[in-house]
């Protein structure tokens, strides 16, 4: 009962900000976090033994040492934060990080995303898991983004979220840590400067950039915009829809990639 | 009754097909909808009076002469896709839609995406947003892509899948619609030729590409694989985790549209 208790507790922010525990559920996540450095405390599992993967999953976990509870179907949906449960999950130590221990290569061009108030949990978790497919250096949450130990973001990340620095920070902090590392703040907005045409403008692309991606609603803080040295946007059709954060994220992220 | 007995048997993509009928639900959709030029058949509201936005939608239904049922959150609940109801939602007719109707321009460049049983309709509807935005002039869903007109595409493609040219075909008609067009077919795959090689390459981007897309866990189908005449990739850190599959659609759209 003692895991089963401590994930329905993990469901709350609250929770896992006091704890300095999260939750990570279904078969793929984890085993992502088994082969993360992380520190796994314990797993629930409903042990009809019928799958595979899970039955391999539970023997790494007792080969470690670490507690498996065992619990009905109708127990695990309890804690569970999916639809169609995969009847496995654990609980992991959210890993200490902070600005200060983020250091930076001195010469290699610098990529790092900055969440500006981002609130759905799948747009972070893919945010996250392009920031690191892409070589971003690390990805910083600024207030109102959503706790990126929230259970769907470490789903939706597919297990970038145990390797990936990715951190919350205030925006006293980023400023702070931008002008200390000599970082170029973009802000991706849709009525910003093109895109291409940044890329083969006169001025060279610096090589070390921030882009800041916004809410989905409500677009980039006045913070963001008013710190920001240029607004740029991903050119779309006239009259149609905007892209989603995480695709415009994705394309931000390459090109920077490309050009530096 | 009548509206909200056909919204909830269009649960079923047999029932859509079959009455050539769709639902789109939530109030941007909605709003969408309405702005489209889809013939829409009725409309369910659970009318609290409460959401503004929601009653000017209710409003337009009324002076376009389309049945509104009023029905209480319980019933709209038994026809609704969502965890959290915005109690609005609409039925409309499934455009009629064939690789038959769709000539392209002459001279332009042309890009195409092949969704190649992708099964995630979030992802889906993504890449139809990507798609309609980025310029290409269609999507064409292969068998065992998830059916365009679930609720949860027209949700997520965020009004597009209400004006971009999306629809199925057998891979057959595929094949005959690209020899047709003279369209080269380019299958996304993680071992594939990286892609900035080949914007960079000695042999010219063709003017008229499709891109396909796999299954998010099997990749390409063998019928696309034999047929692309260039498997690519976009680069990611060693290591690491995959793209999400909207998002490298969107990045390979790009690079597409930059060197055409």
């Amino acid at each position: 009962v003692r895991v089963l208790s401590t994930a329905r507790d993990l469901q709350r922010r609250h929770a896992r900000e006091r704890q300095g525990l999260f939750v990570a559920e279904g078969i793929r996540a984890v085993e992502e976090l088994l082969r993360s450095p992380l520190v796994v405390r314990g797993a629930l599992v409903v042990d009809d033994g019928e799958h595979t993967r899970r039955r391999a999953i539970v023997a790494t976990l007792r080969d470690r040492g670490i507690p498996v509870e065992d619990v009905s179907a109708t127990d695990f949906a309890s804690a569970s934060d999916t639809e169609t449960p995969q009847g496995i999950l654990a609980i992991a130590e959210i890993p200490k990080r902070g600005l200060a221990t983020l250091t930076l290569p001195n010469l290699d061009p610098v990529r790092l995303v900055v969440l500006d108030a981002v609130q759905d949990p799948g747009n972070v978790g893919t945010i996250l898991r392009t920031a690191s497919a892409l070589g971003a250096v690390a990805t910083l949450a600024l207030p109102g983004t959503v706790d990126l130990w929230n259970a769907k973001v470490v789903r939706s990340s597919m297990g970038a979220l145990f390797h990936h620095p990715a951190l919350g920070c205030t925006w006293e902090e980023l400023g702070s840590f931008l002008s200390k590392w000599e970082i170029a703040l973009w802000g991706a907005e849709n009525g910003g400067e093109p895109l291409s045409a940044m890329m083969q403008g006169a001025s060279p692309v610096p090589r070390r950039v921030a882009v800041a991606v916004g809410n989905e609603g409500g677009g980039l803080s006045a913070h963001v915009r008013a710190g920001a040295v240029r607004l740029v946007a991903v050119e779309i059709e006239p009259g149609v829809e905007s892209l989603n954060v995480g695709v415009a994220t994705g394309i931000m992220l390459y090109e920077l990639r490309r050009l530096s």
